[in-house]
């Protein structure tokens, strides 16, 4: 849930006005996403999304998630489509920050998963892991191995206060990882972020891929990883083999993956639970009371890595 | 802000089939109202808001409630209608909470409000009292005189620590309104909370009224004295009599008032400031860090407070 930015009718009106969108009708903030301020606004013309970028978004990026976006819906991804203004442009700013309209998509994120859903999900990202090829632009992976570290360094010292033996358990899990990190895998645009409430579904079927703004330049099956760990735990931290299988059978039915990408399947499921427990952690550690959004508890990551650090064999994952 | 209950799609899918409104294209929880969960429900004959109300609504008062906006909507005022199921009810649960869908409003309240607004208001209120005039349904106002004393017994030893001297200049301006409250004014309908969130304007003219979940059978002009509290102060505090004197003249071009009401605005004005000065009082000593929603700060409704009680006439309030 996140509106941060309290926006006037007088300057929605303004904003508008630069779009071929026809006059706003309302403008609603809605509890999606969690760094950006969101409204679906309904326009003469029909509902689109608008996005005011707070500010853990970099300006700097905005250029890249919009392209990507556009690029993808292009060819054929059902993504958010920015609308460009009567000079051109996406991007421009309201209410002091920079803002763009995209498309409303139609569906609902699966609030329980079914391996149905990690059957299209698999589909899906194998397409967009295709359709980002010819992207012409690059970005680098802002929270990648490499970032880890730093990010480790400046919550460790409150992690024993989270969980006796945090701190050293991600130490070592970190190292490892460094010594170990797979090297020469396809690389390409992918999401880095798609979590079932980034994904919509209408009548079962994918409808809507959305919120691209960790998208980057990376290692393709790191976000397969991702999905692993986003899809396929049970609520109470159970691995569900049955639809990791379906995941990655779904993916590797339109993008097969290499004997290289399969054997790193481990180590890059690690590196994902990793990235999401320290981000966690540190918003966990850094979040002052009151604050509107409420941060999500690390644990439910240390137990995702402790369980890929369990697994010997990519066969864990359900691969044929 | 306010969305406190997730609902699975599958839920949601059920519930809708109970209605002859088609299935979900969407379903996004919006900003909306301080007490319940509001969704904007997409459906394939339109949108539509959905309402699961949380527990500071009392379940037996939902039928006069939405008796009350249906009552309203057929006499033309811009109320949601509440929409009802195949077998004939308005009122049914969904994600384990009393659930109602009602019809979707366009416009935006204003973020600043002008005196035209003020204008809009003071004859909209008027409609609404007259509209009201025949409905069957009775609620007593659960925040009304009686029920102040009660409210500041339970917050009075905290209030010192909130501001010093509170507690007694509190407690005295309650005992004068015990003393001189009015008695044998025109009772009716009131909405009990029209603050301008609650009222939605499009090319300038009122295109809704919504929350009705405080309405209640009460003195009709102590709704025009809960409107002066809320839409006639500026930022900094100071009454805007100008704002006051149009939604006064609005008011009674429609509906006029008597000499006894003229008389009673003041201290009506004072009940009412005090009333929501209470209620944020409780909140505000009584919400856990680390709430969802933040509670509205009480002093406001201080200074408000004390500006009533200044005033030793009705012109004061742009009166003619």
């Amino acid at each position: 849930m996140a509106v941060y930015t309290e926006i006037s009718d007088e300057d929605l009106d303004a904003f508008l006005e630069q779009y071929p969108v026809g006059r706003a009708l309302s403008c609603k903030g809605i509890a999606e996403g969690v760094e950006n301020s969101n409204y679906l606004v309904q326009t003469e013309t029909g509902p689109l999304i608008l996005t005011l970028y707070e500010k853990r978004v970099n300006p700097d990026d905005l250029p890249f998630f919009l392209g990507l976006m556009e690029h993808l819906a292009d060819r054929g991804l059902p993504c958010p489509l920015p609308v460009h203004g009567h000079d051109g442009r996406a991007l421009r700013t309201l209410a002091g920050r920079p803002a763009a309209m995209v498309s409303f998509l139609a569906g609902m994120w699966p609030r329980r998963v079914t391996p149905h859903h990690c059957d299209r999900l698999g589909g899906a990202l194998a397409r967009l892991h295709h359709a980002g090829g010819g992207f012409a632009m690059r970005r680098r992976n802002a929270l990648g191995l490499e970032d880890w570290r730093p990010l480790f360094d400046r919550c460790a010292g409150h992690a024993d206060g989270v969980h006796p033996g945090l701190r050293a358990e991600l130490d070592t899990a970190l190292m490892d990882l460094e010594a170990c990190w797979p090297a020469g895998l396809p690389e390409g645009v992918i999401h880095a972020d798609l979590f079932p409430d980034n994904v919509f579904f209408l009548r079962n079927e994918i409808s809507g891929l959305i919120d691209f703004y960790f998208a980057c330049t990376d290692v393709l099956a790191y976000d397969i990883a991702v999905c692993l760990n986003a899809w396929c735990f049970e609520g109470r931290g159970e691995f569900n083999v049955t639809k990791a299988r379906r995941l990655l059978a779904a993916y590797q039915a339109e993008r097969p993956l290499s004997d290289a990408e399969m054997a790193a399947l481990p180590p890059l499921a690690q590196g994902a639970a990793l990235r999401f427990l320290l981000t966690r952690l540190y918003d966990w550690v850094n979040t002052p009371d009151g604050a509107l959004v409420r941060p999500k508890d690390p644990m439910e990551y240390l137990h995702k890595l402790r369980f890929h650090r369990g697994v010997k064999d990519p066969g864990a994952y359900g691969l044929a």
